[in-house]
């Protein structure tokens, strides 16, 4: 089993995200993994990654689910090429659009557990859905359609 | 002309938002204000706010969006209901779904303008439109339905 999250594989070049980037000192640094056919995100958010007192911010979980979802793509595409995550020429996402419903307000103080699916691939394009869990109840949903990045934005190319 | 901005006028118990409230120390402060019939809010990324570097993280735009649709929801309805911001019952709006489509690589070191306006109001729910600008050239779309907070969640009533 890789030890490794999904981020830890990235480029340097496409490691600085705020939200999943290993080399972004002030960074979130969300990590996902593989658990069966689903890809996992846990996180605990601040305490100030506050809404309205008790509860989580909710850019906080549209970010979450946004990072979460590019990287589920790109271990996806891996997976499917069977190839071994991090191998060059390297399969890497970018967010064209986000949608978050928010199902219910999500309890701060608690583990966020984010599972993802790669719903759909079609040319350069993928689909990602999720759940944001708490303590297993369904808090907020993601749908996010992720682009592969142009390879120029990747450094240490063949 | 009202110099405070929406946020401003939040009730203390919703005032500690991380996006947008004025209690939280270590939030990021947004603050939204009219512009003639469109609400703008106005921010300046720190630089480790990065998605690639150079470039806005897609967290961070969905974040100010998001607190810039209900502010803006918010100050509609007083505005609608031709009564002073601020003043009780208070009108204020939790995110129900926030779509966010992001139309090109948004570049960092500039500030972040975003346009919003209320396309509709139906019951206790609205539809909050918006692009963000990066000088003057559209970066991203928004649109986020809201609801109006339950009252209990507001402190000092009435």
């Amino acid at each position: 089993m890789d030890e490794k999250s999904f981020q830890d594989h990235y480029d340097e070049a496409v490691s600085y995200c705020y939200g999943c980037g290993r080399l972004n000192e002030a960074g979130l640094h969300f990590k996902s993994y593989w658990d069966g056919e689903e890809a996992i995100c846990s996180y605990e958010p601040r305490l100030y990654h506050t809404a309205i007192p008790g509860f989580v911010y909710g850019g906080l979980i549209a970010s979450i689910i946004d990072c979460h979802s590019t990287g589920t793509a790109s271990a996806a595409a891996y997976r499917i090429a069977g190839r071994k995550m991090g191998t060059k020429p390297y399969f890497r996402y970018v967010t064209a659009s986000l949608q978050v419903d928010y199902l219910q307000p999500t309890p701060i103080g608690e583990t966020l557990v984010v599972r993802a699916t790669v719903s759909s691939f079609k040319g350069r394009k993928a689909v990602v859905n999720s759940i944001l869990y708490v303590r297993d109840v369904a808090c907020a949903r993601g749908e996010v359609i992720v682009v592969e990045m142009p390879q120029r934005w990747l450094s240490d190319l063949d």
